[in-house]
């Protein structure tokens, strides 16, 4: 296999094994990307000579001394510092900013022996829905030999657009992304990915912008959960006294017990998402999965307006500082959130942190009736253009919730544009959950119709 | 009044009105630090010559251009990133380390007109009870004529060390601190001055060091409650429809209601707070307020459990990188959090994070019952000794529950040195609270018997 094409779990058999060197593997991405990026625009730094000359060093450390991430290299969205490239957050106010301290999830997979290869395009502050330059790969232009003539240039979606996208086009195998609404999931299905936002709290923020306190998680996409759960395990994610008895070990699709929730956000579910989640029941079902409806108690229609209401109120206080330095240079919709244009009071702020602390507990309790809730990821395909990264709306809840999801790819919409589905499970539950993403991915992406074309 | 002795408010009415230059006072603390600083140890680190060049900067603003902390200077505890200044956490792994971009505080303080000052001494990362070698200034060493003999050499208390002891020696008006356990507050009662800790999330913590991310809160040192809300009202840290009708307005000390809470940790108050709590008491109800004790319900008897799980919970998440860097580098203590040494489970941890936003709601159900509940600060006087920084026994409870508390000083221990009391409300009540805190620290400092001698 050409190694560009390689997973970050393949790719490390062959390095730690000597069969494959950092520096040509770093070739191999570095060529791919040469010869793709100018239509897809997923980088907005990217020194090949510091990427090879980082190769170099990684293939000089003795097989007996490497991490268990040694030289998989990994693309970092631009709100996360890295200490050795700039951190601009799309943002004019922070144009060649360079913070030279990484990021704690960069540190901390740099000392795993990881190749932090460069930064990839994000919305301003990781906040905002219109979107960067950056192209959806499955949809470059009508002039796509792979697209049908409808389908044009779509968003990757957003704001971990860069990432998303470059995973999807094969350029890097692993890449870093950020979720305070649907960052993650969103793009992440948008462009085909596995997409993992590990339960709140888990890793450590320390080093990324911050929107919103109780709602920003740092999370990752690659093209199989295996990957995923090499970064969980790099990263501390365990599940330390949860279903690790033989009983409670997740033991594949037969048997498994998948609860369906369309959640209370149902109606915005277009054609594409209602055949995918359909489809994805039916397969599962096929299997030998145990699916059933679960309709969530009546209290959680509260929470889309309570995850609005939360991100606002902290947009309010986490941009107060570029507002006071420039209003002028910050998105007319950020500047309103400092200046609390809502009329939020505080009262109703607490209500949203209270009313969510609550339903907590609630969640975990439904989840782990389960090996998984199932759900959409998103209301339907990529939407056509780059001024809008997409809708959020799938993505609120979980996110306001903590839980760990795992978005999926395997399916397709009516122009042939990938759509994920959603697995999620009960909070601290992040490596059960990526053993029943890499079971249900298999046979998502063996059965769903849906297949990447790049 | 020499100017090293003005609080902010006092000073910024001068500088307001040209009748003092930002220069001359920036000159009058550098002269009161290098008269003092070599047996407080406050700073870590100062530039006279950039302070001076700030101030002259700022001198040439003209008046009407001005922002409402024009020239007031402020110190910083090492780990809040300043643009133009080392961070180094108190640890080896961050020896003259810079990061170019000031935290979100500092920037709105700076853009507000701040003169920011220095860096002031902190415990490592915040996290420890080992002091730094910052001496409380009350109790500078037996041959300080103004101690008694057995007083010797005490801590100021941590981890916000040298902020709390700069304030108290009147070398700046203003200091920035961070609160995990009790780091504000504590050091506040130990050295006499004003501390605040705000409603948690009601100010920005990006780039500040990350310890516990739903326990840390920067907060602020100062010598009256005047300043506290000058600074609380550039960082927006309002109460956008709390008690701002007539009828709940606060009014002044006469026919306030003030709960007192002993706190389900009574048990470790010593003489000093004992005495410092009886006599505030009667001190208010001499002044026309109405007093009751507060009994909390039982469940709040599990705060302290569940405040340490949650601080080792996080912590070891947010000390992972470090830890991976260079695990020798930080201190045992810290190595032992990130492996999880006290085998805490996830199920643990979510207890914990649930059962304390279970009470959340409670408490502020209990404190708008008052104008403010009243609380011990500290156990006693501060140690003797640099070894530990002392107990945050009485603070871990308000830390985890958000709400806002002004630690506000007046009273001595049998050794002379200060004792503060704590007064908490609802969260997001943080101006109501300062309005609180001005009228009782006024009746406190003036009849609760210690006065600084500094």
């Amino acid at each position: 296999m050409e190694p560009h094409r390689l997973t970050a779990a393949e790719a490390s058999q062959l390095i730690q094994s000597n069969k494959l060197t950092v520096e040509s593997y770093a070739r191999a991405l570095l060529s791919r990307i040469s010869s793709r990026d100018s239509a897809v625009k997923a980088w907005v730094h990217l020194n090949p000579d510091a990427v090879l000359q980082q190769a170099r060093t990684l293939d000089q450390v003795p097989v007996t001394q490497r991490g268990p991430l040694h030289g998989i290299p990994v693309a970092v969205k631009d709100v996360i510092h890295t200490k050795d490239m700039p951190t601009e957050h799309n943002s004019p106010l922070y144009k060649d900013s360079h913070v030279p301290v990484d990021a704690a999830v960069v540190a901390t997979l740099r000392a795993a022996g990881a190749l932090i290869f460069g930064k990839t395009t994000t919305t301003e502050f990781a906040a905002m829905v219109v979107g960067p330059e950056t192209r959806n790969p499955h949809s470059l232009s009508s002039t796509n030999t792979t697209d049908s003539d409808n389908v044009g240039i779509r968003t990757p979606g957003g704001s971990s657009s860069g990432s998303a996208a470059a995973v999807a086009d094969f350029q890097i195998p692993i890449a870093l992304g950020t979720q305070t609404g649907g960052s993650i999931v969103r793009p992440a299905s948008f462009n085909g990915v596995y997409g993992f936002k590990p339960t709140w709290n888990a890793v450590s923020r320390e080093g990324c912008k911050v929107y919103a306190i109780t709602l920003d998680t740092v999370g990752f996409f690659a093209r199989g959960a295996a990957d995923l759960r090499l970064l969980g395990g790099v990263l501390g994610v365990d599940d330390y006294g949860f279903k690790q008895d033989e009983e409670h070990r997740f033991k594949g699709v037969g048997g498994a017990r998948i609860g369906v929730v369309r959640s209370p956000v149902w109606e915005y579910a277009g054609q594409g998402t209602i055949d995918a989640l359909q489809n994805g029941r039916g397969i599962l079902e096929a299997h030998g999965a145990v699916v059933e409806e679960v309709q969530l108690p009546v209290e959680f229609e509260n929470m889309l307006d309570w995850h609005i209401k939360i991100m606002a109120a902290e947009g309010r206080v986490n941009f107060l500082s570029e507002y006071r330095k420039d209003k002028t240079q910050i998105h007319p919709i950020l500047a309103e959130m400092v200046e609390n244009g809502s009329g939020l009071t505080r009262a109703q702020e607490l209500e949203a942190f209270d009313g969510v602390a609550m339903l907590r507990p609630r969640i975990d309790e439904i989840a782990n009736r389960f090996d998984a809730l199932l759900t959409p990821s998103v209301p339907d395909e990529a939407p056509l253009g780059l001024e809008s990264t997409g809708s959020a709306v799938f993505n609120r809840m979980w996110t306001a919730l903590h839980v760990p999801v795992v978005t999926v790819p395997g399916f397709g919409g009516e122009n042939g544009m990938p759509i994920g589905l959603t697995l999620v499970a009960a909070r601290y539950h992040d490596q059960h959950l990526l053993n029943v993403a890499e079971a249900v991915g298999k046979v998502f992406e063996e059965e769903g119709g849906w297949k990447s074309s790049l």
